[in-house]
């Protein structure tokens, strides 16, 4: 049985709480937060904190607090040599006080606090400084489900920003769609048929192989039409960007 | 028993001949397409013919042909007062010569000849210069299951700009998480589930409302690093332009 005690009670640390205190192999023997409010509601299912020096002994610390505040809780926490880790994208493992042996488990999905997770769909992707941590946070991960792939900080990096854009970038072209849209009345609910598609698509095809449409095509007459229906500047430079882009990935065009 | 003359045997000829013959309501009494060896293996199941002059008399004739074409061919059909329409997101309703009676079926939806399409996931957009052709274009798209809705050229044409924006232009973000992972060796895959969560939120919430990450939280530290890890002055361009829009969709920004 593997002791846990998470730290934080945002998005992830609340459905981490759920996962961990379901699974036969794992144990959630404490949950702190520094608003002990938030937590309050769980009071009878597990042990709750809002004061660091009462931290119970646990095989691991999980941080799941914001970004800025990584650094400080983990030089604040009173006790050295035990495994702690953060499930941020962007900071570094070595933000961790070096008192502690440091990883980090970084869960790639977007969380938010009141939908549904199932961890089959949340690969958790695995960093660690000495090579002994690594099996103890596999053998987590994996308790609950979660595909896990084990990463250095260079990939981490680049996963988190390959994130930024096919999660909030590509939710933003959602977003311009209905403007666009919406700009003469015509229905978003029409397009959503076509965006779950276009992203079921990449599971049996290379974004590539997947692309169609009139960039892909050099549709020049098409592309003409399109710049004339935007109305916003703003539009049709994006437009006007990302034409050019999958034109340079289908070799039509130097950048 | 609606008769339907199919013309064109390309991705979406295709899909829509083989919903047409399965319906109870509906019927494709004829199949033309300039090269016939393309339809040559369905001659046992409906009679098939590269010759105009040998069309039969159908209530409706679907031009489901190359964009270019859809204002010659029609004008070539050696009949009139009859109902002839194209299935073009781009091409106007009046490109179909005027001895015919006119209207557009668009299906907004990507097409590929080999993948399977569920019409339930189809919206058709139906477009009529008479009123009177509207019934019986609804009957028929109603027949193959698919969601309808009746929009003008207006409505038409920018959802089919919108439709580039949700599908070429995500499926090149995609790419782009492809090129950006790929260049430290991570997987592409580890984002796959990201990429189905992020296109599914948007049945439940706007993309407004959907929205996270560092731009719509003015996180300038993580926008700072992530800029840094971009390689390509391209990726940059792209990465500075829809944060950019994010934060002005956010009232951050002004553009
Ligand atoms: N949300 C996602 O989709 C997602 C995905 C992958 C990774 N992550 C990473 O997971 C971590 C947590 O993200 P989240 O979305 O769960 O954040 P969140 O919902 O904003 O929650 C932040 C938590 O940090 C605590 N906190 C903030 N300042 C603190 C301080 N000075 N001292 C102690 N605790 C403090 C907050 O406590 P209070 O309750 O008292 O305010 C709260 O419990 C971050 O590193 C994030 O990058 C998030
Ligand atoms: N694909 C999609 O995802 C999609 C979605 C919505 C709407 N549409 C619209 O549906 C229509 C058809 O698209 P598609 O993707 O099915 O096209 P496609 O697969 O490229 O097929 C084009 C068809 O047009 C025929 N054609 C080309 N030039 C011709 C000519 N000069 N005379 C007679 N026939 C000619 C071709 O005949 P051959 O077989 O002899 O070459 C072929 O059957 C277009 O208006 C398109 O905008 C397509």
């Amino acid at each position: 049985m593997i002791s846990i005690v998470i730290l934080g009670a945002g998005n992830v640390a609340t459905h981490l709480y759920k996962a961990f205190s379901n699974t036969e192999s794992t144990s959630v023997i404490q949950w702190f937060n520094r608003s002990l409010d938030v937590i309050t509601p769980y009071k009878n299912k597990v042990d709750i904190t809002d004061n660091l020096n009462t931290l119970k002994k646990a095989d691991v610390y999980i941080l799941a607090v914001s970004d800025d505040v990584i650094a400080e809780l983990s030089s604040q926490l009173p006790f050295e040599n035990r495994l702690v880790v953060h499930t941020s994208g962007s900071v570094s493992v070595y933000d961790i006080d070096k008192k502690h042996k440091r990883g980090v488990l970084y869960p790639l999905q977007t969380f938010s606090k009141n939908s549904k997770i199932d961890f089959a769909n949340v690969p958790i992707c695995i960093e660690t400084i000495d090579k002994k941590s690594y099996p103890l946070l596999k053998e987590l991960t994996t308790s609950i489900g979660s595909p896990t792939k084990r990463i250095n900080s260079d990939q981490r990096r680049v996963l988190h920003v390959a994130a930024v854009f096919v999660n909030n970038f590509t939710n933003q072209l959602y977003r311009i769609g209905h403007e666009i849209t919406e700009s003469e009345g015509a229905e978003f609910d029409l397009l959503k048929p076509l965006i779950l598609e276009t992203s079921k698509k990449i599971l049996e095809l290379s974004p590539f192989k997947a692309q169609t449409g009139p960039a892909k095509r050099n549709d020049k007459k098409t592309i003409k039409k399109h710049l004339k229906t935007l109305e916003s500047k703003h539009h049709k430079d994006i437009y006007n960007l990302l034409t050019a882009s999958i034109q340079h990935t289908h070799g039509r065009k130097k950048l």
